[in-house]
């Protein structure tokens, strides 16, 4: 009985699969953009919590028996919690804002089994961008298009989007939208992965 | 003018591609096991970032007026600095030595042209391993193959070998064998990347 993982995101497909976690994926289907305005004053951590327990959760009450994973990412930056944009305008815009500043992501991740939580997780990475040109922005939204609107920040790290960071404190997967490691832990724990 | 790569890591490879870094590779061709032995007494970070120096300042001289980008990984483990094993029988070894403990991981990278060195970092990495169970290690050797051969530690982070890890507090790009981000700000810097 492998994983269901409660997220059409790509880049957590791609995570466990590079790590040789079998799992099906399932996709919560759940307004989150309500989910956030509903929890905008409790801050990126406990939002993109919240968030993976509600998906993880939800899923779970569809599949019974099985263990489900749910994710999600939040951009915490000036007073604000970010999530996806919906155009490249505003891609340009938010990048513009983010140039030279420090902004945090959180990547959270629950498990759920029986419309029952079993763990949760948020892991807070420190994202400092470099000033940005405006040749530089032209080129890198010409080169990455449309793709970068799947991502929190507008920013694939895993590739083109490592040359807009002058530094990062966080771990790596979390950064690419699932804290790997502490999942991993906990699969052994539940019995899905041999430890 | 591109840049020139002076090594054969399919994963240094594979992070300047990902991040949008034109380079033709022309792998240093150095006794890399001769120098880690004249080296052996000045640690991991010296010793990686020697080696690095060393295959950049070798190979821009073969190519005048070229920048050229050396890389190396080192591991430190319990009084040792360790390189690649040859064996699967040697991986197994080292992986039960280094199961349930903190290993250190440097990665280096050097820049260098007309035979004389422009720049190097060194990046350290504290690795800690979970306990692996016999079971584990048969299933992950059997998986993985002699692949892990070609990487310092018999492990690809970024793929199944993450599931070795308990902890991991350093740069990923490092862990795979690049501080990435110190390289694309160094190349801004020497005008081979737009800022």
């Amino acid at each position: 009985m492998s994983l269901i993982l409660a997220s059409a995101s790509s880049s957590r497909k791609m995570l466990l699969t590079a790590a040789g976690v079998a799992f099906t994926a399932d996709p919560a289907d759940l307004d989150e953009a309500a989910l956030m305005v509903k929890l905008k004053d409790a801050g990126a951590q406990i939002m993109a919590r919240s968030l993976a327990e509600q998906k993880a959760l939800a899923v779970s009450r569809r599949h019974p028996g099985r263990t489900v994973l749910g994710g999600d990412s939040v951009i915490a930056f000036d007073g604000d919690t970010l999530s996806k944009c919906a155009s490249l305008e505003e891609a340009r815009a938010l990048l513009a804002r983010l140039s030279g500043k420090t902004h945090l992501l959180v990547s959270a991740a629950a498990l759920a089994r029986n419309g029952a939580l079993l763990w949760a997780h948020a892991s807070p990475c420190e994202m400092t961008m470099r000033d940005l040109s405006q040749e530089f922005l032209d080129d890198y939204l010409a080169q990455e298009g449309k793709a970068i609107l799947s991502s929190v920040g507008c920013y694939h790290f895993e590739g083109r989007g490592a040359q807009l960071f002058a530094r990062v404190d966080g771990d790596y997967f979390s950064v690419l939208g699932l804290p790997l490691l502490p999942v991993l832990a906990q699969l052994r724990k539940e019995g899905l992965l041999r430890s």
